[in-house]
């Protein structure tokens, strides 16, 4: 009996239609696919009539299998493959009795159910791909239209100084693209898994030795077969060589890392006190029932809660590198469930963030009123910058932290108490006009912007950058 | 829609039932127990009419609720209580209009689903508690039985001294039992949540003030439901003090941690070239298709499993703890699917591990015949104590050296060669007679399964030992 | 050649005097009262003489080992015991000739190793509740203090309704009462190991064959020896019983965890939009070298990174306890220094939230002002109790959330706008008088506050609370 | 004052010079070469006068800077880079008073910190990649040499069918190289660090003022020091983008996992009833005091000790993705020791892995004797597959579990009774002559030999493969 998880404990991906790219109905379709691919390869290859490869297609449709006695399988046998390997050829047998034999010939477990899962991997870091990049695109959008919008720049919690909110969507895009180079270069590799009981392809090979040039047939196989479902031909069988499964889970950990950066960001910029950037808010979303007030950030709770659960999880996978033997008895086994829910909670990750990306409404007036708060302090930077050659640094830096202690003391501006002070020592106290300014001192953030910008069109385009 | 989850990737609890004890169906129930426990503890406090909370427990049944729509509110407000009290109010709505505004009375979501959660760890450590106890039952039978069975007692993988398998028995007992301790005392402690929108129970004491004492039937709240419910009283409200949650973490990390040596130590003693331990086998279990020779250690790859997941997802639940503010925006939604997960892994590894325990067959001959490997050279530490005071420790050390590496070269016995060493020194070879029976050099191992045993005793008593 | 470890990439722990509880100094000298308290209780036994206790424990002192030889001694043995143990045997020998061959007796490198370090934790953890107690007693009165001074709860990172800093505070407390328990708990139950090679103390009993009672007097050393350490007696050798390791983790997790909450909850409050709480400063501390009005919250930052680093590491000291064997390879290995470092973390995190919590400086102006932020609709839940039965639940909803958003959209007050809402549905519009005050409206925060105290008494006073 | 780590307590580094490469030493010699690169770029542009430079560079030596200071400030500060510029500034004052106000010129701490961390990682990864390809040399030899030497191939602990011992140094091989190219990778994008403040140039900006191209100059200085330093130019300041350290993080990860399926194969392989391959011993390796016949595996303990340790603390790297802010309080500086702790963990693991790899002494005998045990069951896959055609797939299987299973209860030859068997349903008995050979049914294991070979050969040259 299957467990009902509709996701109402899944904030990470509920309603985001993850689930279904990871389900068991999607993973028996994938093995359906394998079993159908390296029937079909063997046919090719002359190891197997083309009739059963035609039998087995036409059987390997989900309403054969029972998921149901499949999972009980998974407690007899340790894996959920030996149940559905005779469904299957019971499947075959009633449309084609002299096919039966041919399903799953010379093959293992292990290569049905990693190449399953390969696929899974495909399909969702296919999909976290395209959500990324429609993140991107609503990222791109603000850091372009908000390239020049100063706002406070913020270190260990305290205003620092200026920066521009582009620079903080350039930023958070350039997370994103990262995020898109290693989905794509972790996709790109994923490879077939083909080794057979223990690696050597021994039962493949017995199999073709009828065939013309056995051990070329038998080499041949796994591209054949990574051919028909879209996957990399393995160097080697990775029964033993986790090494795929790691870059997954790298890769996701990027992703969720990334976008985890710009919820944690917008977290902050959302706050009662800060209210520089909200969530659009659709009605009941965000909703609390006992407090109409509340507009609560919800895609980008659902995003900071992917980034909090997606690494220990992935975790798993990396301990599985180290296993022992030709295949392990725990490590493979432990990878199964985690690689799913890391799949699941990364492209939600990926649908939730590209809702909040596009949801940001963004407040130029909040940011304004803001920079404003440290009445001049957050330039102190630059003025010590002005008056330190005029001075010398060390009474520069004194006189300046005096003013600023005493503005903020007195709710007074730094500017005029500066001019004031500098009057008395001689200088000229127009010097500060316009030092002030947060706007002024962006520093590099335009050209940082339009940086990302470029990198942004390379990597739409395909190209790596 | 639900997504499908048969367990075919969770060998961990696949076909164990542990997945029904945290289901999102299970989740519901407890959540409408939470409500009806809240309702009728506000009856009886005269805070609402007794009628609304007959109405309210008359509603409360899985049936008025919709899971889809209750996951589909998960991503519009980023927690699923919101759809669920709108569904249960509408139900309560149509058995009796007047009761539907008492629904959920001065309540906040985190103080429904922290105590549903509860309810579940609470059920589940319950179960746990079950199985650990018909594990430890298995394993104290074996201790017993097998007290003064010598076998090789293995370090860095080399046999090093023998030990007996009562001892070895005795030693998971051991560990199994330390769960047990820790799984009791957890969920002893397991509080109802209850504070209201931030923690100050200021809506329950506000719908309260007509009652004659508006405080003190505030601050009796929380206990009255948790005797409906069979939880702790809280001492203060938790939404921000996840020490309950990291309780449960903690336990179930000990109990996959204790579950998992003893899934280690079979996994290396049934190795085809060690063989001294094996899982009794049924047909179909450990079957490999293309292989008729092999029988998997099914259950000890179950168990396996589960203690190389759990710690990793259960480390979301340590890092919920940093959280910010009176309820945190992902730390406190991060920690729900990783505890159904770290669950339903524990239980299912529970009662795989009763499963294992109880299917265990001991071969005494195997211990024998690999005691017999190194030619006696297991039992050199003790040689070593008794010849030290006739040779010398220096001079001891380096004859059994030579005699223990020569009987590895030639395939001879090291009592042979080192009665004749002796004799060459004027030493009687007499001396080793007796002295290489690894029965005779089993230290304290049967006294020390008798402390097990007792211990066991008494845990199953339920006293604290 | 030791490796300059002065903390700078440490902020967790750097300038606390964590790290001297637990180098390799510290680790030396426990070895060293580890072999002396063998001797001693052996001597006690009558397993060896009197005068090798004395001359072993003359030896005993850190002048005699060269830590750099151990070191070397750990790639060429996979442990330091060895190269240890032939050192303080030839100090020994320097002393008493006659007494080197009872070094170590009957012994093996874990027994040495595991007790060495489970000092280091006994003395560390101690360490802690003292640094846990005294943050608690800054915490309490700062509860006591501010029991009834209003600010505003957040939830999700929205202001929801009041609550008091002395609630928050007594939060915190309560969380710093949960580690102390935790931490006393584990350090009253942490054991001496004793097993020899593996784990049937065979040699030591072999050793023993001349006294009176050999079996009494071996099964009584664990005991001899933990007493003369302040050590409890294990119930049973646990070279591959990990449980007092993973209940030291456990522990460690739960003390970071807590105060990590501390830390992140000052990191919010002290933002520069916010300011309700700062740390005190003193000169330099918080210091930028170019913005001299910064003043970062350093003792918070401290405290939080101890809190993100300190679960991750603990994990290993999990993942070690599903080890193989009498004594595992790689297993146990992998527990010291993790533990190590996760000592330090902890006592780290406790010295410098000790700080923390001493130096806060609460300003409960800032608080009445941001409680003022959103105009009254900050107690829109109590208004909306007070309205429902006078308009109808939805009714007042309804109204409430239109003046609230009016409210935020023009900037009014919520009250003002209310009342005339309120006189032209013919509700006298005088009822909202007094409903606006948030010190109105913070419900148990008092009483809670109020039981934290008391709880924090009881533990002061050792007792379980 | 130095905390003492001799390595005494970290087998995964002790003893092999990984600790030099990230102490508190390197990384001020680290701090001290990005200070100097600054001022030579900022003086190669015009910024500071070229006199300047000089003295800073001259100033620039590790006794000018007292460790202990600096640690006692990252207490004060949360970053040890105020007070090392203070002494900094101060060694180049006593050289040319002029020149100290042009130290750390518009720079910001976490500039000067993770540039420094970062040319840690690139020595440190170089480092490795030596080690590696050392091991990888070791494996190749032995995949060649044993290319057709057969052994049991285990899945799940059970003989399956054979492999060769090629075929799995092989494996190792590929997953060492997969570790090459990961990690040359990471280090080859590895960025210098510079992006003031927040992350704008801002003061970079402000005091290249006076040059022709402020702009240019500011946007040009990253690329400048970084190709001082041997590192990247960053596309963006990555203060807030982790994206690097997520990298190093995952390669070593990658690193230690592959080395630890090397170790966990080899720990399987010593052990004393499979015997198949031993590390050589070196007088002292692997002793143990009391058991003179043990000889531990060592380093491949050592090698298990770090991958078990490793992805845990790895995980710290990953978590500090999701931080808020310009720079964040306590995600930023969690990074730093774990960062260090890493990098020696995965250096100690590859000079290990290097000597390990070196020191394998392989039994061809012990492998032919373990093939052996299943008295021909290991290939009664390939029998399966040459009976099925002739008595039909299910009685095929049949008849050979039986004559398994009576083979294994009898101690008899399955080939004998197969042989018996077949005669008395009338097929030719003599049809299992060389069917039973192990060395005939490995499959593709040569070829694969060959290909891992060429990939490394490939990598050697520096290709990517």
């Amino acid at each position: 009996m299957s467990t009902l998880d509709y996701g109402i404990l899944a904030p990470a991906w509920a309603a985001t239609g993850a689930a279904d790219l990871v389900d068991d109905n999607a993973l028996m379709t994938a093995m359906l696919a394998t079993e159908v691919a390296l029937a079909e390869a063997q046919a090719e290859l002359g190891v197997i009539p083309a009739t059963a490869a035609v039998a087995i297609s036409a059987a390997a449709v989900p309403a054969h299998i029972d998921l149901a006695v499949v999972a009980a399988g998974v407690r007899e046998t340790a894996n959920p493959v030996v149940a559905f390997v005779e469904q299957l050829t019971a499947a075959v047998r009633s449309i084609d009795p002299s096919a039966a034999e041919y399903v799953h010939r010379g093959s293992t477990s292990q290569d049905i159910l990693d190449t399953a899962l390969t696929l899974l991997c495909a399909a969702t870091l296919d999909h976290i791909e395209g959500d990324l990049l429609a993140c991107a695109d609503s990222l791109a959008e603000n850091a372009e239209r908000h390239r020049d919008t100063p706002m406070a720049g913020r270190t260990l919690t305290q205003h620092a100084v200026p920066v521009t909110f582009g620079l903080k969507a350039a930023t958070w895009l350039h997370l994103v693209l990262d995020a898109v180079e290693r989905v794509r270069r972790t996709r790109a590799a994923l490879p077939v898994s083909l080794g057979g009981a223990a690696g050597t392809l021994a039962a493949y090979h017995q199999y073709a030795l009828d065939t013309v040039d056995p051990v070329g047939a038998t080499m041949r196989l796994p591209a054949l077969v990574a051919d028909r479902l879209g996957l990399a031909e393995p160097a080697i069988p990775w029964h033993g060589v986790r090494t795929p499964m790691a870059d997954v889970a790298a890769s996701l950990m990027v992703t969720t890392g990334a976008l985890g950066k710009l919820a944690a960001d917008i977290l902050v910029l959302t706050r009662t006190e800060i209210g520089e950037v909200t969530e659009e808010q659709a009605p009941g979303r965000g909703a609390s029932s006992a407090m109409p007030q509340k507009h609560n950030p919800v895609f980008s709770t659902l995003v900071a809660t992917a980034s909090r659960q997606l690494p220990p999880i992935a975790l798993v996978l990396f301990g599985s590198m180290a296993v022992e033997d030709e295949r392990s008895s725990g490590g493979w086994h432990a990878e199964w469930q985690p690689l799913r829910e890391c799949l699941r909670i990364a492209a939600g990750a990926a649908a939730n963030a590209a809702r909040l990306a596009a949801s940001l409404r963004v407040s130029p007036e909040a940011m304004a009123a803001n920079l404003r708060l440290t009445r001049g302090a957050i330039v102190s930077e630059r003025v010590n910058v002005v008056l330190a050659p005029l001075l010398g640094k060390a009474n520069a830096k004194h006189l300046l932290a005096e003013v600023t202690s005493a503005a903020e003391r007195d709710g007074t501006d730094v500017a005029d108490l500066l001019a004031a002070a500098l009057e008395e020592v001689g200088v000229a106290g127009s010097i500060v006009d316009g030092l002030f300014d947060p706007a002024g001192y962006t520093g590099m953030s335009g050209p940082l912007v339009d940086r990302s910008l470029e990198r942004f069109e390379k990597v739409r385009r395909g190209e790596s950058a």
